[in-house]
């Protein structure tokens, strides 16, 4: 790895720069990629069938003469070109050809000579960009060349500069990887040339962020090596307006005080019931909030029972946080005061700004943000919620069940469906946070947050556009190492895309870089609004696998299909069953029961069954995580079931065995009340699907192993 | 199309069948397809170099010369091949260097020609294929040749013979399909004559059944026309068992009896709590079974206060089925007796044959079935329900709310996960049945009884196999054109399947072969369980659409753009909203409510806007399915909103105006109350989720498109 940008490149830049070029020209493109190692085909300008025969002993290999001229322009016409020629008497006999026909061809032809180009060795081709994307800045592409890129769309991209363990991962990435180990019985190429390519090229856009975009295609990857047989680099030097980003105490610092404010002022409070003030207000108290309420309004003496202040500045106590009930048009004036006043934070329920075409109020207020110090959560946002400290600072219902996962969104309904669903399924949660508008604090802040926040183990988030993605995925690809992130990517798809930018302005890109930047920053993704939903509530309970054997115990054989089959699709290994294991797991089950995995208990058991069965599941060191199938049945009702997998599993981590278990419930309605009591007792477990259990153990797999946990 | 099989071709397996042959010579295969039309290369053998410039004239393009000796075993070392012999001088000048050059590799050779082929034109490598498939028989398969087939399994199956429009559905259902159209600006290939290639090869495999497999690889498609540069013919003479069928009409006869029986005998009926006899007789009892019910029973007199008999034999009225609820072993001997009392159908409830092992006494009671005229449901089955006469012939508990839709199941798991689903749901359904080891009765036979069953609109089935998949396609593609199919194969990947053979000893295929197939026979296939419980539940509940113009109407932007995902990930169609209708719904929404589609018609909106903008969705002609998203506001709440969908809904119905609308409801809690509201009004409406709204709309087009009508 150099860390210094070879010489002589800024020079050609500068060149291009001066001349206007936005496309580098190929020798200046073919100067770049051999400052950086990259190979690519030798040539050179013979002017005597000596110097021909030189070049080409010096490439190696068969060559191509061409002859050089201002003169012919159709150089084949004139038989100007021969190929393939692999030998030193060939190169002689070819450049007097070449020569000979040239003047025939036309006579008074001026001649600087013949182009003795190396010819690229048979390979397999691939291809190895670079692109300026909007929110990740600079990212490196990686394909195999031909229809697979053109007609497949096979291609993967990593954030550059690309470490080797990321070029080695995205030679894994394409769905045609199993063409880099040879075709048809020939050989594997050679990965360490090619990831060496890779890193080249997003070395050369992060050295020079002028090289808008890179083209290596194709690059011919044999067993020996990697050549670039073509190299395009277009430029761009248009100034590029950083986005703003505080040093990384100085985010946690006001984030702390923001997210767990010990002084809440209220802008816009109100009495009248209806308003928005006064659902803030009413939230706060209510919820039981544990801080100090500073209610602000013009006139009020009090509100909700609490003294109220003409303005922030009133206020004699310090403040940390102010949310504000009051229309756009006040905010400026209001922030200002807030400014004044010392306040670190302000949430901007208000709407009227960006997402209603009024980008200017958007930008003042961002201005006053920035000069004053004042980070500003939203506009245009429902306010968020911190259970821990009981603090509802929202017009919204006020919610206030403690857990271990933090939500937020950027739209007002989607949190208002995180907030129903919680409530419905009894989902503890430490924050649910709108962002809106996002004008200033985004989702990387709140990653800053709940990285630090001890209340907080899982974080899910749901957004349209991240306004920074590098800076997202350089926080994320950190906090996921401790605490799993869920993202809801919106706009996935061009027709999403297209609701997304008329809803907030936001640019989507190809959704295939998301995918691969997120999940190479140790992000799970969602790709529904119920998975987050769902991945949320079962990761906390779910413990951290240590290792990928999973075992299906079912007392239905059908649903042990089905499981299987959703096993396989999320990326589970069901463990191939030992010997001996099997032969005890046999010892408890009907000599019909299946071998193997599933374990088909068979449907007529009883309760000893399923508890002998689960207990030598979570006792033996070779399985890491258990997938339970329970089938209806007199002998073995619902809750009964439920509470031996609770006593069981309850047993277990008295002796300190933590292993995750999901179970699929499939029976009468009864099963819904033991799928309750099951899950309260952290074991995720869902009636009427075999598909949600497996998906969920799989998102706790997914983020495991992007950790190196598993 | 031919009727009669090509001459000669009969011979030609005789032949290879008394020569103990596996796989036909070249020369048999190649005739084999120049009989039904397939084009190869020309080849033949000349003794001069006028009859080898004949030859090369009469194929077109060029040739490759290669000598016939049996004493030049290596053609190449001698010199014996030249190949791209493009025009009649090179073809004579080529003939006397290969007889020239053979003659001086070794002078004594007997050398019997030189042997003249046409060299296959450059174009598109594809493969068109036939494989014996275990369920569905001769299947056709086609696919891009080359890496996309090997790595990428991008290949499509049809069954044998292939229709016109089924090979031409071959040639778009593959990923790669662009391919055809031409690449990198070359012409597209001839489709009709790649269609005459793949139609061929489906009559070859069934007009001659022994023809197991078959492999014309590569074929290549030009603009031209289709040659198969290789032809790959394999036989296998041992002679198949024809699945059992009686035709439709007695099928349908004695299903109408099974399923909506006069008089039931309850074989095994008992007075004994906990005992399946006697849950049996109390579901039929207190189900209301509106039919008569005869309990048999060694020695009761009575049983839930009907009279018991000793045997069937001892009842005096006719009875049109028999519960079975007594061991195994018991079965064969009560199963005679029903036969001699002339009972046309048995309801196996009791396991303990093929499914533990005991495959001799299943084929017993098979046999003994056939002998004796009695169709046979299962054994190893829960039994079934059909609502409509209150008809609870399970040991499960009773259900009997009454709807248009029948499921079934081969997994008793599933089937009470269905039982337990409905009830939640409150799902109105006309039947659950199950099938377990489908002894005789299979789905297929049910498919046959709910196309004619006034009852049933819609029929949902879980299976892991398909003893017959040609009877079930039959069936299913004639059924689906007025009836919805979904189904949910279980064992779909292989780890399914190994459990799916463990369970029932069925074998599963390739799944991509289940894929096509069902979907060729107009089936809407569910991938998870819960998906096919949804779609069970709404289908009967959503008109057909009559276009496939999908407008999304939403409160909540954040909503509209996971919605819009949904549809693109779905199939849907967001119709690109005309300029007049954009004006018309602008109208109705405030200036920065979003344009075009999805219709946003922002957050604080009252319920009017709602209203207005449903109103113009559905009395416009050009949008024929409206999806809403809703967000939970105070202005417009949950009630609020559920009440005007169904109140503007029910007044465009009495209008005449029938489209499919779905909802999504993002909110709190009290969301729920509304889509269960909506969804007993026929409007399927799900809390917390953008995508099941969409699914199930997306199910209602796949089955429309598959029936023609939409």
């Amino acid at each position: 790895m150099t860390s210094e940008p070879p010489a002589g490149i800024r020079q050609i830049l500068d060149d291009a720069r001066a001349s206007g070029r936005t496309l580098l020209d190929p020798a200046s493109a073919r100067a770049i990629c051999q400052a950086y190692g990259i190979a690519l085909p030798g040539d050179g300008l013979a002017t005597s069938a000596d110097e021909a025969a030189a070049l080409a002993a010096g490439f190696g290999g068969p060559v191509v003469l061409k002859i050089v001229s201002e003169d012919i322009a159709h150089k084949t016409d004139a038989g100007g070109v021969l190929a393939g020629l692999a030998d030193e008497a060939a190169v002689r006999a070819g450049y007097e050809t070449v020569l000979a026909n040239a003047k025939q061809y036309r006579p008074d032809a001026r001649i600087d000579g013949v182009l003795v180009q190396q010819m690229a060795p048979a390979g397999l081709e691939v291809i190895v960009g670079a692109v300026t994307d909007p929110s990740f800045g600079k990212i490196v592409a990686f394909g195999i060349g031909g229809v697979l890129v053109e007609v497949l769309s096979d291609v993967t991209f990593r954030l550059a500069p690309v470490s080797d363990a990321d070029a080695r991962s995205m030679l894994g990435s394409i769905k045609a990887a199993k063409l880099l180990d040879g075709v048809r019985g020939g050989a594997a190429v050679n990965r360490d040339a090619l990831a060496a390519v890779v890193r080249a090229v997003g070395r050369i856009v992060s050295d020079f962020p002028e090289i808008s975009e890179m083209d290596l295609n194709p690059v011919i990857a044999t067993a020996d090596g990697a050549i670039a047989v073509d190299a395009r680099i277009a430029v761009d030097f248009t100034p590029r307006a950083a986005h703003r980003r505080p040093p990384h105490d100085e985010i946690v610092t006001a984030m702390n005080r923001i997210m767990k404010p010990a002084a809440v002022a209220v802008i816009g409070a109100s009495a009248e019931a209806g308003k928005i003030g006064n659902s803030v207000m009413k939230n706060l108290v209510n919820g039981g909030y544990e801080g100090k309420i500073f209610p602000v309004h013009p006139k009020a003496e009090s509100i909700e029972g609490i003294r109220a202040y003409p303005s922030v500045k009133a206020i004699e106590d310090e403040i940390d946080m102010a949310v504000f009930a009051i229309p756009a048009a006040l905010v400026p004036g209001a922030l200002r005061e807030c400014g004044e006043k010392g306040i670190p934070g302000a949430v901007l329920i208000p709407s009227g700004f960006a997402e209603t075409g009024n980008v200017e109020a958007q930008e003042e207020i961002k201005r006053i943000g920035e000069e004053l110090g004042i980070r500003l959560m939203g506009p245009n946002i429902y306010g968020f919620y911190y259970t821990h400290s009981n603090l509802c600072a929202t017009f919204c219902t006020a919610y206030t069940v403690r857990g271990q996962v933090a939500l937020s969104s950027q739209s007002g309904g989607i949190g208002m469906a995180i907030v129903g669903f919680s409530r419905s399924a009894g989902m503890g949660v430490s924050a649910i946070v709108g962002l809106g508008n996002k004008s200033d604090i985004d989702e990387d802040d709140l990653l800053a947050f709940f990285e630090q926040d001890d209340n907080t183990q899982v974080i899910a988030q749901h957004f349209e556009d991240l306004k920074d993605g590098r800076a997202f995925a350089e926080v994320a690809r950190r906090v996921s190492r401790t605490k799993p992130i869920i993202a809801l990517k919106a706009g996935r798809t061009s027709a999403g895309a297209r609701a997304a930018s008329s809803h907030t302005g936001a640019l989507a890109g190809n959704d295939r870089v998301y995918d691969d930047i997120l999940k190479s920053a140790g992000v799970i993704r969602a790709y529904a609004l119920r998975d987050m939903l769902e991945y949320a509530r079962a990761l906390p309970a779910l413990p951290t696998p240590k290792g990928e054997n999973v075992v299906i115990i079912t007392g239905a054989g059908g649903s042990g299909v089905l499981l299987s089959d959703a096993c396989v699709d999320n990326g589970l290994t069901l463990m191939q069953m030992p010997p001996d294991l099997d032969a005890a797991f046999r010892q408890f089950i009907p000599p019909f029961g299946a071998a193997g995995n599933p374990v088909d208990i068979t449907g007529g058991e009883p309760p000893s069954t399923y508890r002998n069965t689960i207990q030598l599941a979570l006792e033996d060191d070779r399985i890491h995580s258990v997938i339970l199938g329970y089938w209806h049945t007199i002998i073995t009702p619902p809750m009964v079931f439920a509470e031996l997998v609770v006593s069981v599993v309850e047993e277990m981590k008295a002796r300190d065995i933590h292993k995750p278990v999901v179970a699929s419930l499939a029976g009468d309605s009864e099963v819904e009340e033991a799928a309750e009591f099951l899950y309260r007792h952290d074991i995720p477990a869902y009636p009427y699907t075999t598909e949600t259990p497996v998906q969920v153990l799989a998102a706790k797999y997914r983020w495991a192993r992007g950790a190196g946990l598993t």
